[in-house]
């Protein structure tokens, strides 16, 4: 075993904290406050590969490694989990074409998704369909070489402001098998868009509802077969669930920074706050299940690249961990600034704001531990699983 | 022992749940989003007796216990506990004049405070006096038969909105006991606001800096005695700590509420959410959890309507408890929601913004545990507090 | 409402404690270790009417209520929770003959359980039937006018030692509405008892597996009416969480006692622990949390004795968190002992260990969430539970 | 990074799993009952190479590394963590010895360590100096070309039955450099020991004060310098964290098999107990803080193998981590099996009990977090401690 980052990833890490702290930190705030997506902002982190980490470098991705891709997202998290966030998802959507895509569509989109000029978005859960996300009733019935698309798709990150959705849909029976995957331009004719939702977290990131009404797509834009739409869905949400749990590792460390300086700075009958010891222990708790978080991360990334046959089952447990344990060391940073922690100008309250969502999203954390107890409940789990 | 409302206590109960709903739930969110101080509203809650609770009937209050007051506030804050908070803060202005006021004092302004034409303001914290509140720098400098008052107060709720201050200020010595309490017109000359603070929760009650330059401010309006105010600050923080955590109580109130009603609409997998076990036991957890929290602010006011030796000691018992718990419950409530949670188009995430700055303000839990562990660690005490 | 004890508690309140002092607390180690039952003490206790607490005086109880019972069994349990558990389980079975007994059994048996001359166990768990006690499969067939029970009993605490059995066994259909309730003593004809337990904790009591082959007891023998054994089952067991749940307040309380005195005695780097802020924190959670505790069976004792409708959810609320509290209680209270809390020279880790069980018996405390959330699943549960 | 085991630390885990399966699980709960320190099967571990797995392979050692050897331990703890933790005290012991002793005396002992022939035991604690190790009483008055020792340790693991004792004594002034270390056979002239402890846990293997009477040791026996004895306790203390730390992991995994295990065999409400969702989520909760704290003591073992400037801190953190997370693990699994979790019956109470014990020994949870805080509050820490 190895745990330390070898020179290639202290580089890129380096690069990536440089990036957060110039381009996202000083204007987070402002974004989350204003609801302003920072698309100017992420064209720049275009520019370092950040729209592209795990696409490969044939079409203009880094080709990097999914733990190569959790060291850049957590030196962004750090800075703001909401935008960070979000790159996650677009990450999720250019390596989704990338490896599932027919070569002309990869051709067309992976280099514009990888340069920034086109965003994606990914759009599976429906308003009826969260938890559940085999029962979605989106249809793409077949007519022609074309397919027609109809129904609702619920809380799209990015809706709205990106190029490209990734569109699961039924195009068979009411089992997950009847799923197929579609790449759709979001200007396609028969697509609009709800509201912006008014949110506790993620607010650099639009969410919306998306509506199809009589959407055409071409079947070259099916991701590998008619039916597999589903598997490709997990199999993105593996990643994606490391992808959040890693951006809550970053709000959390964004969170410590936070709390140790105010720490250092901040006096009350007569010490600094550093010396009373309910607050040490307290930030040594927040350190601990931080390094813990982070690990478990790791981890899943690195048996999600291993493609081990149960990287899955890392995936889920690492998301639950880390959004869970992270969330926690958010929410502890706020009452160590007391008062001013419940303000806006201090960004603990925003990092446990977005870290919040983490909770929820890309599979709620008890949908994480269905994944993680069917399998363990199987009886030589132990030997598969430690 | 005796653990039933009686009839009065449930006909007020029903009666603030009443006006509540009415004319409480239906605009909070807004309010909220908007950062509006519901003026109108809270002269509404005055007619009904709410803005002089516990003050004397002779003043125009309606002379009730401080555990008859947590049943109304618990009902006001399952729609707002922001608003309802800052109720609570009024109502301890005007306790504290009633109580230590002079006569001309009380006659002056008690009656318009429980008729709502006055809104009150507690000036206590300072930028550098927070949990270490009897280090404040404010000074009060006899001239004549008048004082002058200057310093900085912050985070004060309701300033700039509200029309009378009590303000902690300097009249002696750098220890507790050179600490005076006055009242202070909010339009006195000399006295300027800062921005309204952009916080986490709490949003429809401005909270601002307070700065008062060469303010004067009559001998009559001390109260107690020179060298009393520190001692009337903290009986004044006993029943603020009831205060707030019942306003946590009610929050979880509403966020379970919230919760149980969307576990019967919601269906995924075929079945409703009450189908769930795991959901099930959250449940029961979150409701346990509130009746437990309830109880123990309900033993704090009696206590302190009993005017126990040890009151101080159950307020700060209660007010950790159940501002712990009862965001805890606010914050599974989310988590029953989902993504809907996430959401403000229900209140549940309000209610856990609100409630996470109940475990800061009024004394943060920290300090709570401080006054609780002194009386704990009496070699008697378990003779005291049980 | 009224949170004080009045004169008469207070008074035996005192008598509990004088009595835990003298003959629980020196010797309860001792019977822990060498799984003594210290059948001699009960007599003692007997005298002092704790062996009839809410029996009635007709029949030689002390007629108190339920309420007053948890304020005698919290003294107690703070020396010996062991003991104490098995005395709540004895008045249990002397109020369930006193209240569902026909007038000769009554006669017959209360005053000699009262007296302690007779001791008894409660026989409903079977080594197939613990959660699902329902399901149990103990078979009481009629034959003349007698009953010929057949079936094993598991976990019995008492059994080998009492006298007297009150058995469930199925005289009808599978379901609860098929068991009925017997007394029947323990040295009838076909009773046989199995090997005492090795327990991790209430090593003050036996517990063993009771066999009934062929064991013939008379139809006057039966309590309530046929058919009716589950609901008897259910009413009892509604008391014996609330009994549970004040042992387990008790514990903590003995645990606290302990941690507080050693804090004083032992000093580490030049101070003693009561120094030390972790430690205070520490100790501010442990009190707070048994007062709440403690608070919680309290009000589900009088919602009892007031014959509430819904006592039975306030029974399971208080049962679940006074003793998931208490046993946390008592496991910090090892951890401020340290390496001396791990050892039998003092009684927290004992305290520990019998608080453990009281997580899983009387209903487990997944039981008890079970019947918590279907009631406050029920869309009016918000008027009824408070 | 790789996460991976490789091919020789698969091959001697299978060894370490067999060894258990045969060797400690058949006897683990006997030797517990009855107090038995099971001297025979360390020699059979030792044969395995296990007591000296990371002493050199020149003085008989298997020269692992400490990251090899938490696969080892972790099997061994998942069937007798009491039995694994002393092997591993005296693997520390081998290890000092190794390190730190002189040429002769590394061929004197360490062979003999290695091969099972002597057993080891550390001796820091005294009955005054338990977190505060430093301040320690013991001394070691120089006379020729000897040191005469007097004191008393206490909580000495294998006292009264192992054969060689490291002893922490002081030789100058009252700090942390006046302590010296000294190897001293158990046999000494003037050693004598105390009752063997009546404990919550570790009871297979004995723990005693030891009490040193003019006992005189070679100055040879010296480790280090005089002088260097804390800086090498504490060094060694890095690595008994570690080893801690792993103890509670295999402790929790036999936990949690056997957890499991039970959830397929019994059958409450007519199905299986995986059949519960509540129980399912539970499960799940338990295998991913398991992973967690697997991963954590790894990481601090790499950490210390590489010789990493700050490897102590993530040796705290790992030991806080598990040894917290791995109890609660335990503490489930008595809640999964019910009434039979809290029999001896079954292992789990008795891994519950054993890793209680880890939470308070090799320095308390409380003395990780002020090793770790003391770090974390240094103002670049986050550069460090990742």
């Amino acid at each position: 075993m190895q745990f330390n980052l070898n020179t290639d990833q202290l580089a890129y890490q380096d690069a990536a904290r440089t990036f957060a702290e110039r381009e996202l930190a000083p204007y987070a705030s402002e974004w989350d406050a204003k609801k302003i997506f920072p698309r100017e902002t992420i064209g720049k982190a275009a520019k370092m590969g950040f729209c592209g980490i795990y696409t490969g470098e044939d079409v203009g991705g880094l080709g990097f490694s999914r733990l190569d891709a959790t060291i850049i997202f957590e030196e962004l998290a750090a800075a703001c989990p909401s935008t960070t966030a979000y790159l996650t998802i677009h990450n999720m959507v250019a390596w989704m074409i990338h490896e599932y895509g027919g070569p002309a569509i990869r051709r067309e989109f992976c280099p514009k998704l990888s340069s920034g000029e086109l965003l994606g978005s990914y759009c599976l859960t429906e308003p009826g369909a969260g938890s559940d996300a085999a029962s979605l009733k989106t249809t793409a019935v077949k007519k022609n070489n074309r397919y027609v698309i109809n129904g609702t798709k619920a809380f799209i990150s990015g809706a709205g402001e990106s190029d490209l959705l990734v569109v699961m849909a039924r195009t068979g029976d009411a089992t997950a098998a009847g799923i197929t995957a579609f790449v759709v331009p979001a200007k396609t004719k028969g697509i609009t868009f709800g509201e912006n939702e008014k949110k506790l977290g993620w607010n650099t990131q639009p969410t919306r509802f998306v509506f199809f009404e009589n959407v055409e797509v071409e079947e070259e834009h099916i991701l590998g077969k008619p039916g597999e739409g589903f598997k490709i869905a997990l199999k993105a949400l593996d990643g994606g669930r490391i992808n959040i749990g890693i951006c809550s590792v970053g709000a959390a460390q964004g969170a410590l920074n936070q709390a140790q300086k105010y720490m250092h700075q901040r006096e009350q009958f007569g010490k600094p706050l550093t010396s009373f010891q309910s607050l040490q222990f307290k930030i040594a708790d927040m350190a601990t299940e931080l390094v813990a978080s982070r690990q478990m991360v790791r981890l899943a990334a690195f048996k999600l690249d291993e493609k081990d046959e149960h990287a899955g089952i890392y995936c889920a447990m690492s998301k639950r961990l880390a959004t869970d344990m992270c969330f926690g060391i958010c929410n502890e940073a706020i009452q160590i600034l007391g008062g001013y922690g419940c303000t806006q100008d201090f960004p603990v309250e925003r990092l446990m704001r977005d870290a919040r969502v983490h909770q929820v999203v890309e599979g709620t954390n008890e949908i994480m531990k269905l994944v993680i107890s069917r399998k363990i409940l199987e009886t030589d789990s132990s030997k598969h699983i430690r």
